[in-house]
């Protein structure tokens, strides 16, 4: 896992993969008490930064495995991603999702063409031994969500991005956080930034009760959380970080933010009225750590990745039902 | 007015006015029957085109002239886009506003540091006598927010960006949907395609009842609206188009095409869903009549600009509620 990889991946992804602007708000600067600059990956391809990753798994395989087909397990932004992926080469796509994730996002699923196999999250059932199982009996080349090189080289194209993007804003220094579930997202940027713009440095921001990441980084260990369902922030839930993501993140990024799902409902809202955008629960929690948690992050600017939008009309109408009206 | 004074305004906004992307959705093309290209000028500073034109006009003014001031009058797009522009130029800004604009754009308009002076639309007060009265008496300079050669070349900026961007993406020709008041953007864009991009053709779009570009494009002469206020879509109300963007419109444009406010609602919800992005009603229209008024519309590509996304929660809200469970 190496800058090459990403730059690989970048040059593959030419003319696919969209490059998302950066934006700002001079009202959200007022609240952070610094600049803002938000990369928001909502405006990708099918809704979330998994694209990037979908796109560089897939256009890596070989003929034959194009020919067989792929498959993946995801809450529902990587399954978009993929399928996408899948049908731009004209491969069969099967996705393994839980049956409690938002129902748009199994529906776009099916739309893009992929087979989606639901299973019961809460109920125990291991995606991982359903995507073996399927991918075995169909001869189906498995796409990780997040503990997969090509996937983390497609995230690592957003740091590129942002290198760029910072430099062109006069930002040379400062915290990049990253919404952050298994760690593809987090240390593909950290990877790129490590190479590109060695000044910024990532901090992982996970929701509170689902902070695997943030503990295993203050421990130096892979640590679990203890549930993977039951948070509004479906999108970047995990058990643990990966074996090839955590130890990039262990070495490249600080300390991670824990940030509570209400601050995640108030920057959804924040995001609605100052951006123009839409952002899902957990693809707004990395500007809501910038908003509301700047005693833990360093310098003049921060970056924050919005990692997300897709979100059903209810959870988004709840948002701004709650914090709309004070904006 | 020329392709020339488009040009020089798109060299003056450099490292200031953001270049918007160009958003698509394979859903958004199944339901139009045709490739939808999207220009969300929503993520504009400001969060609408306006900032172009506000951009354009103050960075061409003299030294005396900034040091007195400017002063424009507008239901509130326009408003914040020479707020902002003023303020990063270091000069004060009276803003004429109606007292029914959105509260957003209102608060919006004083926060950035403009003084804002309210007017009775409905009660037949006139925004022209009130705005060059206060510019009179103070010396200010009046930036009109469309029938203003300076705000039509800043507008146009957005038709150089459109003509780049469809080439990249295999458009060379088509309908350009753009969401129309005074015609200052319609104008702006359609020289700025002659010129750049000539087999790409503007269409005008408006609400019903407040079609005015459509009638006067038709009868070859400037025709009025009865009413000023009373549509959702209050960016794009204008009286008539201007005495300047009219004859342009009349050269260049295509025929008008006429939208419900509900199909406005509609198209809100599909870009909520479809392209992570928050529209108000007015600029929204455009998208509007590539999704529901394709027989009206020619190619097999169509292009919209998605003119604004200052919109009240409240009135985003009832576009989820009507229209989110659909999608």
């Amino acid at each position: 896992m190496n800058i090459e990889m990403i730059r690989a991946s970048a040059k593959r992804a030419e003319g696919h993969v969209r490059r998302t602007p950066m934006l700002t708000s001079p009202f959200l600067d007022e609240i952070a008490g610094r600049r803002i600059l938000l990369k928001p990956e909502a405006l990708q391809h099918t809704g979330s930064f998994k694209y990037r990753g979908g796109w560089s798994a897939v256009s890596t395989l070989t003929d034959n495995a194009l020919k067989a087909g792929v498959i993946a397990f995801s809450s529902g932004n990587h399954a978009q991603g993929v399928a996408l992926a899948a049908m731009e080469h004209g491969v069969p796509a099967v996705i393994v999702m839980p049956s409690d994730a938002p129902q748009m996002k199994i529906e776009n699923t099916r739309a893009l063409g992929a087979e989606v196999v639901l299973y019961d999250r809460a109920g125990g059932e291991d995606r991982n031994e359903i995507g073996n199982r399927l991918a075995e009996e169909r001869g189906l080349t498995l796409i990780k969500p997040f503990d997969e090189p090509q996937v983390i080289a497609g995230q690592g194209t957003c740091g590129l991005e942002i290198a760029e993007q910072a430099a062109e804003l006069g930002v040379a220094e400062g915290d990049v956080l990253v919404c952050c579930g298994g760690g593809g997202l987090t240390s593909g940027i950290s990877l790129a930034l490590e190479a590109e713009a060695p000044d910024l440095r990532v901090r992982p921001v996970e929701p509170e009760e689902f902070d695997d990441v943030t503990r295993s980084l203050a421990s130096g260990k892979i640590e679990a959380n203890t549930r993977v369902s039951g948070s509004i922030c479906d999108a970047i839930i995990t058990q643990s970080p990966g074996e090839i993501t955590f130890p990039i993140m262990h070495r490249l990024c600080g300390p991670g933010i824990v940030v509570s799902e209400e601050n995640c409902l108030h920057a959804m809202a924040h995001a609605f009225a100052r951006l123009k955008l839409v952002l899902e629960p957990g693809g707004a929690i990395a500007l809501a750590a910038a908003l509301f948690h700047g005693d833990e992050i360093n310098g003049e600017a921060v970056i924050a990745v919005a990692s997300g939008g897709n979100v059903d009309a209810p959870m988004f109408q709840q948002a701004l039902e709650k914090y709309g009206s004070e904006i």
